[in-house]
């Protein structure tokens, strides 16, 4: 920290994000990636026609993806923005509707980022514990009188909440804004997409990274009322109008595009996910009931650390937090059939099994 | 704008870009993009191996991209970080170093985003009127008490603080940050990075955007002492930690891999510009000295929006700020020679010429 930089940020913790190891010699799954690769149509968007006009900003609109999108989902348009990653989407979120005197509530155990934005914006943070089994009570959101942040499902638990529950917590907050983070709703959720035309207070986040394949595209898209759209298209075009990269929107437009490959990937992923779960239950683990393309698992005999070292050990990295309550879990990504048997091969030798 | 909204938002106006129609029909000098396209080099750089790989998150700290513009500018990798676009990096530099305490001084007439982010940011705004011909006076700067931040070219001036004068205001603050914003310096200005090995409180900011013809692939960069660079990732990492995307890494290393490309453009750029100079001073329009790849224009006989409107209807779109002491003025990008002669031809036709 340089003597320069505004007091505020003196005690800020940023987010440390999983490891990103260039080498490619790991069998990766610590970050939520897919193991397949985007749609054919996304390799065939980027011609170098497409290429040669990146002398030229993008549209800051982007209508020509925001009209895919809405399509898609049966929104307008103007029910949609986009962002670099849904993390930067977040971040104009708890900018625009937490601070001195609207905090935030949002689950004990959850994405991590959520306390960073809350601590970067000086926000008051009202931490709500899950229960003992992970789950979210909705009753504790009703009411909260401060903004609501959920993923749902919940990360790293794999957890979800009922659309209807969810409806209970934005009814019961007409005066404050619930923000639902469905990143990776695509694996067995629900989505709460439906419920924007019935409530302004609602928005839903959602990102290419997981189930489409794209996570190092950066794109991500919020939905809600027009009115909340324009809340944060003015933050977004008091900080980076053009947020959003000429080649990253014909990835997005192609992805919708290739939806029918995506749809079908995600059911072997769910299928791989339910196959891995009754592997790793023969041998003793605990797994919650996850519906995301991961699993969250721990071994009666062996501490979160300890998977997480042998893993690696063995070529394989999966992801540990370090944190009160999930010390002893690790977060498993689903990756291909083969994958899953390497990596439950190792747990097997390291089990001595 | 929703009853959700933070209350201190309540009176910001976004930045307000220039116009990006996307039909393609107008010869666009607006926005000050390069006529020319990306090098080969960076066309080259986007295989389908590579666009697979989007499935996988980038590398937060994109060390190879990091590792190349550092050996180009003769810097260590701790002096560099990138943004997805200069106006992200722009926007991170107000938020870490102006706060309550401390406030920012700018010229009146300079980017326009300046008092966006100090607006946004709830920062004290310092305007220090350009002498009566658009000149900074770099004696305004000296011993200032706030952060100062400089376009140097300035923009939509064109005009040039020296090497010099920008060292004095450095050291005439050593308590406070100072901020060089060099997104045209390459079009015959001097930049001031060969400084930042000499002080602790200089950051210079350059862009991909004008001068390699990649304004459509986000792609910003600071260059300053490491703790200041650590300062600026912190912030990065609380916000949105991958916001380079793979694509525009890969394309923001081939291009340095293709400098000698960009070297001849804008030195043909450079060229254009003094010829079109010479070719409007002849119609009786006043210039001024522009360093940059656009300039900043008016007519005694033809106010500033009646130009933007005739040259509009003639199919050619440029840039007329309504703003106080310029409405007269407009900005025009350079393009081809041939683009630059159907304007003049254009403007010969609205003079009567």
């Amino acid at each position: 920290m340089s003597r320069f930089l505004s007091g505020r940020f003196a005690g800020l913790k940023a987010y440390v994000p999983g490891e990103q190891p260039q080498d490619c010699n790991y069998i990766k799954l610590n970050t939520n990636e897919s193991p397949y690769p985007p749609a054919p149509q996304v390799l065939e968007a980027l011609s170098s026609e497409e290429i040669k006009k990146l002398r030229l900003y993008g549209d800051p609109e982007y209508r020509f993806l925001r009209e895919t999108l809405a399509a898609y989902y049966k929104v307008l348009p103007e029910n949609i923005m986009m962002g670099n990653g849904s993390d930067e989407i977040l971040s104009f979120i708890f900018m625009a509707y937490c601070d001195k005197i609207t905090g935030v509530s949002y689950p004990d155990i959850s994405y991590g980022f959520y306390s960073v934005y809350a601590d970067l914006y000086g926000i008051a943070k009202n931490e709500i514990p899950l229960r003992d089994d992970f789950t979210i009570n909705a009753d504790d959101y009703c009411s909260a009188g401060t903004t609501v942040v959920i993923a749902n499902p919940n990360a790293p638990t794999g957890l979800c909440l009922s659309v209807e529950d969810i409806e209970r917590i934005v009814k019961s907050n007409p005066n404050n804004m619930v923000v639902i983070d469905e990143a990776y709703v695509d694996f067995g959720g629900e989505s709460c997409i439906p419920l924007i035309g019935k409530y302004d207070n609602l928005l839903i986040v959602q990102t290419y990274s997981k189930s489409r394949s794209l996570a190092g595209a950066r794109l991500g898209y919020v939905i809600g009322h027009e009115s909340l759209i324009a809340d944060l298209d003015k933050l977004r075009y008091s900080t980076n109008p053009y947020n959003i990269d000429r080649l990253t929107m014909l990835v997005g437009k192609a992805a919708i595009e290739g939806q029918a490959y995506y749809d079908k990937n995600n059911d072997e992923i769910v299928r791989i996910r339910e196959y891995t779960g009754v592997e790793l239950r023969k041998m003793g683990f605990e797994l919650t009931d996850s519906k995301t393309n991961f699993i969250f698992t721990r071994h009666p005999k062996l501490e979160g650390s300890r998977i997480y070292e042998g893993l690696k050990a063995r070529g394989i990295l999966v992801r540990h937090f370090n944190k009160a309550r999930i010390s002893d879990y690790v977060r498993i990504t689903i990756g291909t059939e083969e994958q899953m048997d390497a990596m439950m091969t190792a747990l097997k030798e390291m089990l001595c099994l």
